[in-house]
């Protein structure tokens, strides 16, 4: 944490603020260990320049802060206090002129009030050097996502076990949230998704009571946070016999896939990561179908810097983790999308995801 | 759906406005019919002065936007696209001098691009004005509330039964959104809390692998999205016999929260409604442990306008519907909240928590 907070500090001097507030809870998780979601309630770890940092909480967070938190310095507001105003009387005396902040986790409202409160003149963005700082992860960090991945692997693994004509999108969800958290899980990394049959074919479709039947497809884009970190895994299943064309479709995505994972090299751009995926499905002929990015960072938050689309130049370094998910959606019939989690090694990729990518057959 | 963005257009010709941004999901739901979670992609209704309204979505979501919006026009960008020259193309030509944002939704990269995209000279909130719209619930959406309340009342009493010592709070969190979901809700509303013994003191603590010992409280404070809308209840019990001082706690509690419910009518402030749990709870001393506001709105968020904390001087009327919820929390010893969900009548309220509330022994 130390480390972390000293990161800040430095790139505060490089940027000449004088303050910087980190305000996302996750963020404020990552600097001081301590975590809570305030939900309109305002929350920020404080870094003024040349002094030590603290945090500002709700007073029903406090004794949990004190509990967590590697600051030691805790100021809590009550809900009839306004908290730019306790902020201002902490502040008194300082000149904050420039004052940095995550753009995008601020709201504006926040953003008016921090700005009046210290009397700042300029607001810098420092969301892409803090991403910088969090997208080469540590081997404890790597770890927890591991933890994430088998989690979810195995609770993928037993509700495929359960799936049968008749049962629904929904139960599907129910029983595989269920296992989530009897296996150790703080809860999914995001909406929970399980589709069949041409809902497989929208990359965003909801769960709903559509029953599985046989002949279709079955799709499960699912993840977790353990010890605070994410797993993001897709698998598409073929509920009995689906036919020549889901199998064709299912074969290309497979390959796009595998080609994506193999141009994973330190010094390679993203977008060649995207281009490579793109590639094999555009040679197949179903380039119009995969309406998506090939993948995205994720770690603390299920999704983070990078987003891996064809325009991005950045390149890849050792110790970065992503999701790798080429697709193919075509509306009427169904869709496939193949999901792994990649970190980027000394000389290539290690995939974290060990959960077998043939088409399986189930339910039948 | 016509009628809400009526009032959106309305709003604009008050506040002499260019053009209203709608960017919260839940809102754009609200004003279309059409819910997805675009994460951190880019999504708005956009209602231009004098032109019909347009949906802006991310491609991935365009079939679902056309099936489910009310609103016709719906333009779509990719991920290698910038959403905000892909509004700019679509603005070309119009003066845009005043905008209306959600402030405490819209994050200050988004406004920034806003801003840059409409070459606007100030951004007006229109918070305020939209909770406004929304604090009024329509019956649709109070029988929506009530769907998402009997279904968390059933799941809490099916996981009461489950409650033995030697459980632990993260299995019975489990068990209890297991539940939620095989009775049709869309998911928890907001993290599902089990808290035993000390930890009930924490107004947000975090279940764990804490288990139920008997002599202790066990507190479940958890609600449900159904159809869009949320459900928010707290029931605090005794796993076995557990002691005077926490049978005394709970008695206040309990009075406080029926004193605050009888306070209810249209007309009077929220402050007195927190002020009429409060004074109950401080004519009995315990006054320094009711560190929470008492209450706050609720709808197609969990947390929406009015907070009831002592200094709101607005006024309540009919057809609000939001949460009574007093407590008392005591570090070390532990707490006791009770948390109804009342809707503001003609002339009184309406408990539309059906829950038993009196101490209830249960797990031995």
């Amino acid at each position: 944490m130390k480390e972390r907070i000293g990161k800040l500090y430095t790139l505060m001097q490089e940027e000449s603020l004088d303050v910087i507030f980190i305000t996302l809870p996750k963020l404020v998780y990552y600097f001081t260990g301590f975590y809570t979601d305030p939900h309109e309630r305002f929350m920020a770890l404080v870094c003024p320049s040349g002094e030590e940092p603290f945090l500002m909480v709700p007073i029903l967070d406090y004794e949990k802060a004190a509990r967590a938190s590697s600051v030691q310095r805790i100021i809590s507001h009550e809900d009839t206090d306004n908290p730019y105003e306790v902020l201002r009387r902490h502040a008194s005396g300082k000149t904050m002129n420039r004052i940095g902040i995550q753009a995008e986790h601020l709201n504006v409202r926040r953003y008016r009030g921090l700005m009046e409160a210290t009397g700042a003149r300029q607001a810098v963005e420092l969301d892409d050097a803090i991403a910088g700082f969090r997208v080469l992860k540590s081997e404890p960090e790597i770890a927890a996502i591991e933890r994430a991945i088998g989690c979810i692997e195995e609770a993928v693994k037993e509700t495929v076990a359960l799936v049968k004509p008749g049962v629904t999108e929904i139960e599907l969800v129910a029983e595989l949230e269920y296992r989530m958290k009897r296996l150790g899980a703080q809860g999914p990394s995001f909406d929970t998704m399980v589709l069949t049959g041409e809902k497989t074919g929208l990359p965003h479709g909801a769960p709903g009571t559509d029953p599985v039947k046989e002949g279709q497809l079955l799709l499960i884009d699912a993840g977790v946070f353990v010890d605070g970190y994410a797993s993001d895994l897709t698998r598409t299943f073929a509920v009995g016999d689906v036919g020549e064309r889901c199998r064709e479709i299912y074969d290309i995505v497979l390959k796009a896939n595998e080609h994506m994972i193999q141009a994973v090299r330190p010094g390679v751009t993203f977008g060649s990561l995207d281009r490579a995926a793109r590639s094999v499905i555009e040679s197949h002929g179903y380039g119009e179908y995969f309406i998506t990015r090939a993948g995205h960072g994720f770690g603390l938050e299920i999704h983070e810097y990078p987003s891996i689309h064809g325009n991005n130049p950045d390149v890849l370094r050792e110790g970065m983790v992503f999701t790798a998910e080429p697709g193919i959606y075509i509306t009427g019939l169904g869709g496939v999308r193949i999901e792994d989690n990649v970190l980027v090694t000394q000389d290539g990729a290690r995939v974290l995801t060990s959960y077998p990518k043939e088409l399986t057959v189930i339910g039948v």
